[in-house]
C-alpha cells in the first residue's frame, strides 16, 4: 500500500493531552485520534492493527469451538431489569428513549442479551455445550476516561458466553477458553501472566484475568517467586502472617500524648516506630451497624474482602459524628482498646503482633506496647486486606513481589446468576428441567493493541510484534520522484504482495530523515531502505526495527530473506 | 464445519411477525432473530454472509484507493450543531446524555466527525484526494421498521466521504466510486440498476441510488425500455408530454351537477371519462401563501420537485378552511375556471390536454369541456409530478416502465455542503485557502444480503449466489451415526477446506427428509448428498440447489469438479 494514500498524520512531539506511552505513541504515529472523551476515531495503521488483533481472536476461539454472532449495541431495558442490572449498573450504564420513550442502554456486557436468546432457541441437553462470541463495539461511561484505547468510553471488546448443562462441563468450557487465551496473547507477542481476580460488578464463582505486565499497568498483582501462584492484590487469599517477628519481651501498655498526629505517617514519624508496629482502626457502616476494622499500619483495608467476611451488602466508612460518637474521640484517634459497643474484627496479620501502638479514643493521644490478647480482643480475625510485596503465597508460603499489570482478558465462571434469574433452562436425558450453568470471557481489543506498545517500544516509537503489525514491512526509498530508485522499491512492493507480505511503501516526496523517523515511530518490523547509491552498487539495506540491525542484501535476495524471517516472526 | 457446533434455529413455518420474503427466509433458515423492533442478533449463518458481503466491498473500495478508517458511534452534539443538523435531523437520531449530562447521537451517517477529522488533518492540496470508508453499525430511529434486515434501527452500512481540491476532482471521485459499487453488486450476484436519485435529507447536487429489481421495493423507478435511463420515480425529469392526443374539436366548457362526487375516482365513474380527462386542482400553503396546483387526474404531485419549482422552504396542503376561502367551495370542488387572488402553477402534462374535467369552485358542480389556455391560464407550467409507465424518456422521449427496486446504495455529489459550515478547507498551490469538495457514498449490508434473498430463492428456500453464501459447500451424509458414511463426509469436509472452500457439514443425527429440508432452506449453492447405498456403490450425489440437477460423481471426483464449478461461480 502506498503512504501517500493512507492518512498516517505523524506529529514530532508529544501530545499534551497524553499521560503513558501507548497512548503518545498512538497519537503520535497516526493511529488514533480522539472524538470525545474516551472516544476516538481509528486511523488507517490503527485500524489494520485491531483487525489483525480479532483476527487471531477469531481463529483461536474458532478453534476453541466458539461460534461467532452480532449482537445488537442497543439493549432493551426489560432484560436488564429481570437480571436487575437495570437498577445496579448505575451511571456507567448509556441509557437512551427511543421515540416511542421505551428504555435502551447501549451493551457494556450481553449476558442479558445471549442469555434471552439462549433461553427461546436451546432446549435440549443435545443442544449443549455452546459457546457464543461476538467482536463488538462497546459502551461504558467511564468516570474517568483516559490512558487512550486503554480506558474509553467506546471501545471493540471480544465477549463470549458458555452454556453447559452441569458445573463439570461449565469448567471444561472454561478450561478450553483458558487455553484460547494463552494462545491468543502469545500470538499478539505479549509477556502476560493469568491471575485469579475478583469477579466485581459481573458476579459469578471463579475468575482469571490475563494481565500484560508493564509498569503502567492500572492493577496491581502478587506473584509468587517460588510458585505459579499470582493474584490480583485485591483478590490474592492471605493468611496468618508464616514470617513471625522473633519473640520480643512484652510491655506493658501505656498511654501517651500525641498532638494532631492523626496519621499513620504523623504517629510513626512522631513515635518513631515503624508503620508496621502500628494497628490502624477504621470505623465502618455495614448494613446499618458500625463495624471497628483493625489492620496493620503499613497494609490498606480491602472492601471486598471486608463485605465477604462481615457478609454485608451496605458498606462505608463511618462518618466523623459517627466516629466520635463510637470511641469518644475525633478521627484519627480511634483505637481497640476499651473499646466496647461496637463489633471489632481485625486481620490476620494482626494477630501475632506485639508492642504496637493504637488510637487512644481520646483527642491527642495514642496507647503503645499494645498487644492484641492482652489488651484487646477482636470478636474475630479474617484475611481484610490487600498483598503487599513479602506477603507469604497462600499456596507455597514463599514471600511473593508486586508487579503492576494491565488486564487484557478476564474469564469467569458465572455459574447459574443469569440463567436462573432469566429461566434459561434445558431438558436433560431424562427430560427433567435444569438450570444451564454458563461462563463468560471478555478481551479488550484496543486494550490489547495499547499494551502491546506499552511492552514494544523505544524513544524512537513503536516496535510492532509482526503479527499484529499495521504492515509486516516498509519500503523506503530515498526519492520520491520517478526513476530507479522507485521503481525498484514498486518492483519490490508487487512481489511481497503477491507473497501475501503486509507491505507499506514510502512514495511521499519528503527528505529520508523525515522518512526515517516516521518509518521508526509507526514501527513496522523490518524496514527496506533503497538509496540510489546502494542500488548503483547492486545493494538494498534491511533493517530490523527492534535491534536497528542493518544488513546489506542484493534485490534479487531481499524477498526471499523477508518471507524466511517473516516465517518465524508469524508463528 | 459442523451443523452441530453451530446455532443455526430453523423453523418449519412462516414466522407471523414477517411480511416479505427475505425477512421470512432469514427467520426461517436461522439467520437472524429479533432482539426489540427493527434490531436483531445475526445468527452464525447470518452473521457469516454479512461478513462475506461486507468483504467484498472492502475489496473493491481499496481497489478503488479508499482508505478504510473506523469512526465512533457515539458523536458529540456539537458537531451536528456546527451543520445545524442535531435540530433538523428529528426524531430519527437517538439522543442520550452522558454522566456530565452532554448531548451525544448515535451516528446515522457521519459527514460531520469525517469532515472533523479531515479539517484537523488536511492542509494542502498534496493531501487531495482522499476517501474514507468505514463498515460500522449505525442507528436510524424508523418510525416504522420494518421488513427485517431491509429497514432496521440499527444496521450495518458502509459509508465513505470523498474530499477533493475541486469539483472536476469530486466527479472523479464519484465516477469511481459509481463503478466500484457497480463491480460491488454485480460480484455479489444482485440484479441491480443505478439510477437518478433526490438527494433527500443529506443533501448535495447530484446523486445515484442501486436499485435491486423485485417486486417488493419500496421504491419505484421509471425505465426507459429504449436507452440506459432509470431514475426514481420521484426523480425523473418529465417534459411536455411528447406523445400528444389527438387533435379533438375543441367543445364548449359547461358546468354540471355532481353532486357530493369529490374524488377523481368518483368524478371519472359518475361523468364516464378516464382519469386523463380531469385535471385537479390542490391548494397548498408555500411560504405562507396559498398556490393552486393542476395536475392530470391520474398523476400525483411530486411535493419535492413543487417546492423546487416554487423556490418555497414550507410546503404543506392547505386545511379546508383556506380551501374554501380560496375557492368558495368545500374541499373536493376546486378548479380553475374563474379562480382568482391564488397562484396557479400547473403541470406539463396538463398543458396540451382539451376538452377536461376540473371543480367548478361551488358545492357538486363541475365544468367539462375545459380547455387550458382558452379557459383559464396558470402562472407557470413545471415538471410537478411523479412519474407514470408510458412517459416519455427525458433522454430519448420513448415510453418508460415502471419497475419496483430496493435501494442497497447511494452516492451522492454532496459539493461543500459540510465543508463550508465546518471551514474544512486546504491550502492550494498558489497557497490560497480553497474550500474541500466533498462526495458520500453509503451501501446498506444487511440490505445487500436481504435483497439477495428477494431475487435468489423459490418455494423451498433460499438459493444464494455463492460469493456471498454462509457456505459454498452442505454435505449431508444420510447417517448420523459413526461409520463410513460419516467418515467419507469428515474426509471431503477436510479435503475441500483445504481447498479454500467453505463446507457445512451435517453430522445432526436426524432422518433424511430433516437434513434435505433444512439444507433446501439454507440455501448453500452445492449439496453433496453421501448415502450408504451409493458409496456402496461408489457414488455420491451432487446437487446443484438453484436448478435441482443431481449428478452422480465417484467419491475421488467430487472435489475436482466442485473445485471447477466453485471457480466459475465466484469470478
Amino acid at each position: 500500500m502506498r503512504q501517500s494514500g493512507l492518512l498516517i498524520p505523524t506529529l514530532r512531539d508529544d501530545p499534551g493531552e497524553a499521560e503513558i506511552v501507548s497512548h503518545k505513541l498512538m497519537l503520535r504515529a497516526g493511529l488514533i485520534r480522539k472524538v470525545a472523551a474516551g472516544i476516538y476515531t481509528y486511523l488507517p495503521l490503527g485500524l489494520r492493527v485491531i483487525r489483525k488483533v480479532e483476527r487471531i481472536i477469531r481463529e483461536e476461539l474458532n478453534r476453541a469451538g466458539a461460534q461467532e454472532v452480532l449482537m445488537p449495541i442497543a439493549s432493551p431495558a426489560e432484560l436488564w431489569q429481570e437480571t436487575g442490572r437495570w437498577d445496579f449498573y448505575g451511571k456507567e450504564l448509556f441509557r437512551l428513549k427511543d421515540r416511542h420513550e421505551r428504555d435502551f442502554c447501549l451493551g457494556p456486557t450481553h449476558e442479558e442479551i445471549i442469555t434471552d436468546l439462549v433461553r427461546r432457541e436451546i432446549r435440549s441437553y443435545r443442544q449443549l455445550p455452546a459457546n457464543f462470541y461476538q467482536i463488538q463495539t462497546k459502551f461504558r461511561d467511564e468516570i474517568r476516561p483516559r490512558f487512550g484505547l486503554m480506558r474509553g468510553r467506546e471501545f471493540i471488546m471480544k465477549d463470549a458466553y458458555s452454556f453447559d448443562a452441569d458445573e463439570a462441563g461449565a469448567k471444561e468450557s472454561y478450561r478450553k477458553m483458558y487455553e484460547a487465551y494463552q494462545a491468543i496473547f502469545t500470538r499478539c507477542g505479549l509477556t502476560f501472566r493469568p491471575v485469579e481476580a475478583d469477579t466485581g460488578l459481573i458476579g459469578g464463582t471463579s475468575s482469571h484475568e490475563f494481565m500484560v505486565l508493564a509498569d503502567t499497568g492500572e492493577e496491581g498483582i502478587a506473584v509468587c517467586n517460588a510458585c505459579e501462584y499470582a493474584a490480583n492484590v485485591e483478590r490474592a487469599e492471605l493468611q496468618e502472617h508464616a514470617h513471625k517477628a522473633p519473640p520480643e519481651t512484652l510491655r506493658e501498655k501505656r498511654s501517651i500524648p500525641t498532638p494532631e498526629k492523626k496519621t499513620v505517617e504523623d504517629v510513626t514519624a512522631f513515635l518513631k516506630v515503624p508503620a508496621t508496629q502500628l494497628v490502624k482502626t477504621l470505623l465502618y457502616r455495614a448494613d446499618g451497624k458500625t463495624v471497628a476494622v483493625l489492620v496493620r499500619g503499613d497494609h490498606d483495608v480491602n472492601e471486598i474482602k471486608l463485605k465477604k467476611a462481615l457478609g454485608a451488602t451496605e458498606l462505608a466508612l463511618a462518618d466523623p459524628a459517627m466516629v466520635e460518637k463510637a470511641t469518644g474521640a475525633p478521627v484519627g484517634f480511634a483505637g481497640p482498646v476499651g473499646l466496647s459497643g461496637v463489633m471489632m474484627i481485625a486481620d490476620l496479620a494482626v494477630k501475632t503482633l506485639t508492642n504496637v501502638v493504637v488510637g487512644g479514643n481520646a483527642a491527642d493521644q495514642h496507647w503503645v506496647d499494645v498487644t492484641p490478647g492482652r489488651d484487646f480482643t477482636p470478636e474475630r480475625y479474617a484475611d481484610l486486606r490487600n498483598a503487599i510485596a513479602g506477603d507469604a503465597c497462600p499456596r507455597c508460603a514463599k514471600p511473593m513481589r508486586i508487579v503492576r499489570g494491565i488486564e487484557v482478558g478476564h474469564v469467569f465462571m458465572l455459574g447459574t446468576k443469569y440463567s436462573e434469574k432469566m429461566k434459561a433452562v434445558y431438558l436433560d436425558r431424562q427430560g427433567q428441567e435444569q438450570v444451564i450453568v454458563m461462563g463468560c470471557y471478555g478481551i479488550g481489543v484496543g486494550r490489547t493493541a495499547a499494551s502491546s506498545i506499552e511492552q514494544n517500544h523505544d524513544a524512537k516509537g513503536i516496535i510492532w510484534p509482526a503479527p499484529i503489525a499495521p504492515f509486516h514491512v516498509h519500503i523506503l526509498p530515498l526519492a520520491g520522484k520517478p526513476g530507479a530508485v522507485l521503481d525498484t522499491a514498486c518492483a519490490l512492493e508487487a512481489e511481497l504482495e503477491k507473497a501475501g507480505i503486509d507491505v507499506l511503501l514510502d512514495d511521499r516526496d519528503e527528505r529520508p530523515g523525515v522518512k526515517f523517523n516516521d518509518a521508526d515511530l509507526i514501527g513496522c518490523p523490518y524496514h527496506v531502505v533503497i538509496g540510489e547509491k546502494g542500488l548503483k552498487e547492486g545493494q538494498i539495506e534491511l533493517k530490523e526495527r527492534r535491534t536497528g540491525t542493518v544488513t546489506k542484501l542484493a534485490p534479487a535476495d531481499i524477498v526471499s530473506r523477508l518471507k524466511e524471517l517473516l516465517k518465524t516472526a508469524l508463528m
